[in-house]
Parts: C-alpha cells; structure tokens; sequence
C-alpha cells in the first residue's frame, strides 16, 4: 500500500520544463462572506479593484460571494438580474467596476431570484460594463453523506437549462466554486486537473475562503491548471488574490504533443442520458 | 503558488473513514519483458499462479506484457489470437491458467496480428478458460515531446473499433496500461482516479513495472481506485502483484451519497466527433 509515488511531484515533474508564470497573491483580512450584503459587495470591491491595480485582466469571483452558503440565506440575498439597478446591487457593482477598471469580470455566482425561482448564477460583464453572460448553475449540488456533510442546494434552487460559452478571448474553462471539508480533498483539485488535461485547455478555479465558523465551511484553494493537468498557481485556503499569466500558445503546444483530440472516436462513443433513462425505466 | 494542501492526504480524507481493504503484495525479481517471449510467458504464468493461490479471483496483466513495448518488436510478437493455440502460445497460457485455478484473467495486452493488420490486444478469459471477451486498443497511442518522448503506436498498430463491455461480476472499468517517465508522473493517477470519480466505480490499472534500459520505459504504479476516487492500493514501479478486496456495495453508497448520475442532464449534452469534424473543414 505504500507508495514511493508523490503527487504533489506529479503537478509539474521536473523531467519537463513547464512553464512558471508570474503570480503575484495579495491577502485580505477578512474572509468570510457575511450576512451583511452591502459589506459583501463593499468587500468585493475592493478585491476586484486590487486584483485590476496589479495588472489583472480577467477576474473571477467565489461561488456565492454576496452571501453565505446556506438554503436559508439564499432566498435573502437573491436579486432580481434582469431587472438590475436597484434590485440587483451586486451585479451592478460588477458592471460599474469592470467598466471603470476596464477589465472583464467573471462574477463567481450569487443567488439570483425571478419570478418564485431561484438559481445559483454567475454573470460576466465585458469591459464595457456590459453583461456578456449569464449562466444558471446546471447541476445542482446535493450530498448526503451522514455525520459528514448534507447539503440540498436543490432544496431552494432550480437547475438552469444552458451551457454557457463565452467569448472573453479566453481559452479557458472557468469555475467558480465551493466545495467543503468533505468533497474539498478528495476532487477539488482532482477534477479541475482532469478536466484540463482531458481537454488540453486551461481550467481556472475560484473558491470562497475558509471559514470555519460558517454553517457550510468552503475548502478555498482556488487554482489554475494548465493544459497538461499541471498546477500553475494556487491559494492557500486564507482568503487572497493569485494573478497568474496565460499563455495561449501552451494550448497548441500541448495539442501537438499529445494529439487527443484528434484520437476521440466520436463515432464509437454514445451518449447516454442516464436520469431520463431511470425516470423511464421507474 | 505555496500550497498547504497535500495532495497525499486528500486521497483518503481523514475525515471521511474510508475502507482499508487488505492488501497483499507479493515482489518478483525480474521485472522486465524481454525479447524472449517465451521466458514472458513462463513469468506471467508464475506470477498468476502466485496471484491466485493468495486468493485472487481476478487477475490483471499489464499492457503488452509479452514483448518490449516497441514498434521494432510488436510485429515479431504478435499472435495470431483467433487462429488460436500454437499461433497464440501467449493467450493459450491464459486459457489454460484460468481453468486450472478457476480465475478470471484479463490478459493485459499483446500485439495481434489479423491478416496485414496489428492490434494491441487485450483478452478476457473466464473461469471455464473461454474467451470472454478480446478488445482491442481504441484509442492509440501517439506522443510527441521533442527531447522527452517520442512514440507512436499508429506507425505499426491499428486502432480497434469497439468498446468492451464484459459481464465478470466486476463494477470496474479495467485499464492495463504503459504510461512512461514523462506521462506517468503528470497524468497515469489524475486520469485514473478521475474516471473512477466521474462514474463513482472502481478503476484497476496494471502497468508493466520499470525498466530503466528498455526502450520505452514504464512509469509502473499500478493501483485500485475506489468510486470516490481514492486510492486504495498501489504498487511501487518494481514488478510485484497486489491483491486488494473490492466492495461493491461501496459504489451504492457513494452514489447515495453524491448522486452524480441523477444530476446528470444528457439532454443538455451534444457529442462532437472532433475527428470527423476536422477532416471535413480540411
């Protein structure tokens, strides 16, 4: 059972040079998200703007950064996104800094409320200020794993119904997320390092701190990934901004060194729709 | 870019109590495959007769593990597998070791040759000896990393046309495998442990052990994964045979508690056969 095998080695193995881009971290006092939205939102300010000041181009928020994490705050927090102004303070604050600092910013997620539904949703604003997207959580996180962690999100929120790609001249997938002490171990960085190798493409994480104090306790350990499944940057679990660079031509490099994508055999795989299917088959 | 996170450590959580499913190992002097191919032969046999009287009801060989793993020699070894017995010494020994000890033997691989063609080529002989099942390797191994690794397995093989699916009792997917020096440290556990993770099942991989003056050298470390895609055996790269139990029961409880499957919305999902894809807009 033991293993002179070293994972945290097998990040970047010395045999290849991979590249070490610039990472400039920056800490902040304080890192929970509070009750209090209007100092949620103050709090993220800031860090956006620290983030831009250091020479960020592209920002990406926590999974719910203008609340706790919890059904019961959900519905408190919620705004109103399509009607904006007044009635979605957070997203306009998003706007207002992304113009101003002229960055593009991709709002983590915050509870977002229309009509009787809630979603857990993630907006993008352009340097212009402008709302480039819009994406609804997709699948919902519910787990139940007793006298470890249960969390319903289905509970409160809806499913939203659309993948959303957007085009920000970044070739990278992007997740705000927030995993806890349970789930936070075992895949937070086993599944950002899988999806990037498998699609040779850059991942980019972004997590809440750690607070353990909060009902629902994140793991933090936001992290990019490059396209090997490598580790480029990553926090600790205090709350803190990493700028790290993306180079682009890593991407093409990778492609060509390991033709993957040129392998799939899209016409032997099936797509199998495996919730329909039970609901049929029960 | 410190991180206080081990990644040792999250794959077995202290919080979350894991099985410890016994574990026996058993260390072989002479670990590489050698051009001799009917001293791989006599070895494997040895070694399945070891697996088996430790209690081993399935046995998993190693990717072409009766030859070097290079262009040079595949076209020297390769059998003849349909025609069978003295075209096939190699899987001949896996019929009959199978019966004789009532196993399961999923035979690794070894180069086919059917007509012109050559396969890598993995048989699945049951306790009866029959074969149950021949797959052959898909998805080919092609790498390119100028002054690391060069090989490409589409110069001599071709690719198969069909996935493999054999009813032994087993809830695994089962992957012997030659990862090298290079792809081994970055992507043979990541991979395993996240197929194993994104389908809440067992992965068994079977590496041949390392062999520092082959051609192609192996990264060795076979392990078993379990369906939170924690490990939960591994060997080191010397030749040796791990036995580990599998729980079956522990995919139910897993995917109680974390229904992936259920969040699954195939109905949103769209299969691009890049590929096919490409060759049409070239």
């Amino acid at each position: 059972m033991a293993s002179a095998f070293d994972p945290e080695k097998a990040r970047v193995p010395p045999a290849l040079q991979l590249p070490k881009p610039p990472v400039t971290k920056a800490s902040h006092a304080d890192p929970s998200m509070t009750a209090d939205k209007e100092r949620n939102i103050a709090h993220a300010r800031k860090a956006i703007e620290d983030a831009a000041g250091k020479g960020a181009q592209l920002v990406v928020l926590p999974e719910i950064w203008n609340s706790p994490y919890s059904n019961d705050s959900f519905p408190v927090h919620a705004e109103d996104i399509d009607a904006g102004g007044d009635a979605s303070p957070s997203t306009a604050m998003l706007s207002e800094a992304a113009h101003r600092l002229q960055i593009t910013i991709i709002g983590g997620s915050i509870p977002e409320r229309c009509g009787d539904r809630l979603y857990n949703t993630c907006c993008v604003f352009g340097k212009d200020g402008k709302l480039r997207a819009k994406h609804r959580k997709i699948h919902l996180f519910d787990i139940d794993i007793p006298g470890k962690i249960t969390f319903m999100e289905s509970k409160t929120l809806t499913a939203g119904e659309n993948p959303t790609i957007v085009d920000t001249g970044a070739h990278l997938l992007c997740y705000p997320g927030a995993f806890n002490m349970t789930t936070g171990p075992l895949h937070w960085e086993l599944l950002q390092r899988a999806r990037a190798a498998d699609n040779q493409l850059y991942v980019a994480t972004c997590s809440p701190a750690r607070d353990t104090s909060a009902s629902y306790t994140a793991w933090g350990h936001s992290t990019l990934v490059g396209p090997f499944g490598e580790v480029l940057a990553t926090t600790e679990h205090e709350e803190t901004i990493i700028i790290a660079e993306i180079d682009y031509s890593l991407i093409e490099l990778r492609r060509t060194n390991l033709p993957l994508l040129k392998q799939r055999r899209g016409d032997l795989y099936q797509l199998v729709d495996v919730q329909r299917l039970n609901s049929v088959l029960n």
